[in-house]
């Protein structure tokens, strides 16, 4: 079983518009819900491809019942908490002529201390049963700031291997706690190392304390800087679509792989071949199950000088 | 008893951002919910003003739920029909810095013949109860385009004073049912009638069946042509603010004073003090109670020639 952790769960709600025109009155043609957060996305890829999922973190209020009822349709096992907050909800409003979205993201609910510590009992009794745990997204009010360093600890104390995917100062502090992968963007490491030299930036990740290290570099693909050596990953040419989600099913294909003890290089053109299909697909954060499979013999992986 | 009929029904939510850009993310400072329609904001205006109020319609799903929930925290009490649909939301999202406002509105929920039917039975109950009623706003899918002349006639064969504000199809229809008040605003009329000109616009839609026409000219405030005479009712000058509402607060200007049997220029008194003090609300769609006293004598009130 792989489980994901979305601590700063989301109704994602989706809007067709012809065109949104701003302090205007606009026509929703279109209203769609799913479940959202970074885990959520990467659980659903993860059904997809046939692996046993749990996803646990924090849901509660209205938008909380309505995105467990979305969830129970969909592959998933729902271990979330419920909490006293509301789950938040954000909004994607896509004008259908140019594709071009518009998103608002709602705060998120503030976590007590008695629900942190309701989940961290439920979290302990997960992890004692997964295979592989990827910690996604941002925290909610109310989370301690090395909430996700907690978290990679308690699963490396139960020899759990351990994905840390989120920004700022909790992906700073959970780095130092060791995790066996780290997958920033390109944004997210520079600000982690100051620098924007992919690899140069990727290799002061990996001194910082993640194991491996696989910065997602858009349309360009993915670098790898692991224990046993370093890899760019990259699909067969640039591809035009809606980037929302890609980097979600890029943790899916790279959790995948090491559960199924697959090489570095093809946990890398899977990550790709994946992603690049979430890209491709016409609903945002799903991906083509067509397009990946024509894609996955075709991701070029090339070993670094090290 | 004041009676307000509100068919499409919406969960209102206001966002607060630093400002909207389009085609970006955009984080949510503030959120906020309430019970919308127009006839649910006429119906707050009214309980403000000590009416025992009514209010009917539809609502259903969880977005349903929420309004009633929050509408049993507000005075008017809740005799809405539920519906197996989802009542719609609307998310107006405000800039702090400007105020400026960017209105996204869901499609409404399809009405079906059997809601329908319930919708009417419950109606002519509530009628038979009332002093007056509202009929306000637009219609959901699934409604006949006569529905509000239907409700206007079975309104006048009870002997219920009523009023009409809505607008295009609906509207042209209801007004050949001889409803006792209508209140378009300037567009609504001009498009009734082809005529700008709010006069002849005014006494044109008089002659198709509105026993009483007051028309709304924004911040001009009221044009009424009535079988007693014609008036204009300004404010003492004109107010900048936020506008959303301020025609629904006519609305309960005008349905309370008919109540009261007070004189028309008493009643467009009241509903041009009500307005401005709408627009002068920090909040969308509700009136400063200090602003309506002090607006209230200094309301001008002219008579037209006839």
């Amino acid at each position: 079983m792989i489980l994901t952790v979305t601590l700063n769960t989301a109704l994602d709600i989706t809007y067709r518009t012809a065109a949104l025109t701003p302090h205007a009155t606009n026509r929703v043609a279109e209203v769609s819900e799913r479940p959202g957060g970074k885990g959520l996305n990467v659980a659903r890829v993860l059904s997809a491809l046939g692996h046993e999922t749990v996803v646990t973190g924090f849901a509660g209020g209205r938008t909380g019942d309505a995105l467990r009822e979305l969830l129970a349709a969909e592959g998933p096992f729902d271990a979330l908490v419920g909490i006293a907050g509301t789950t938040r909800r954000t909004v994607a409003v896509v004008d259908e002529a140019t594709g071009d979205t518009t998103q608002l993201n709602e705060p998120g609910p503030t976590v007590t201390p008695a629900e942190w510590a309701s989940f961290l009992t439920s979290y302990e009794g997960l992890v004692a049963r997964a295979d592989a745990v990827a910690l996604c997204g941002s925290l909610p009010p109310g989370i301690h700031v090395g909430a996700y360093a907690e978290l990679v600890r308690l699963a490396r104390a139960a020899n759990l291997p351990v994905l840390l995917d989120t920004s700022g100062e909790p992906l700073r502090r959970g780095i130092a706690a060791r995790p066996d992968l780290v997958k920033p963007n390109a944004d997210e490491l520079a600000r982690l190392t100051g620098s924007r030299e992919p690899l140069r930036a990727t290799r002061d990740a990996r001194r910082r304390g993640g194991r491996a290290v696989i910065a997602s570099l858009g349309a360009a693909g993915l670098l790898a800087a692991t224990p046993d050596g370093s890899w760019r990953a990259a699909p067969p040419k640039a591809v035009r679509g809606n980037p929302t989600g890609a980097g979600d099913s890029a943790v899916a294909g790279l959790l995948s792989g090491l559960v199924e003890r697959l090489p570095w290089p093809d946990r890398l053109a899977r990550a790709v071949a994946l992603s690049t299909a979430t890209v491709l697909a016409p609903a945002a954060g799903e991906f083509d199950p067509e397009a990946y499979a024509d894609l996955l013999p075709r991701i070029a992986v090339t070993e670094q000088a090290p």
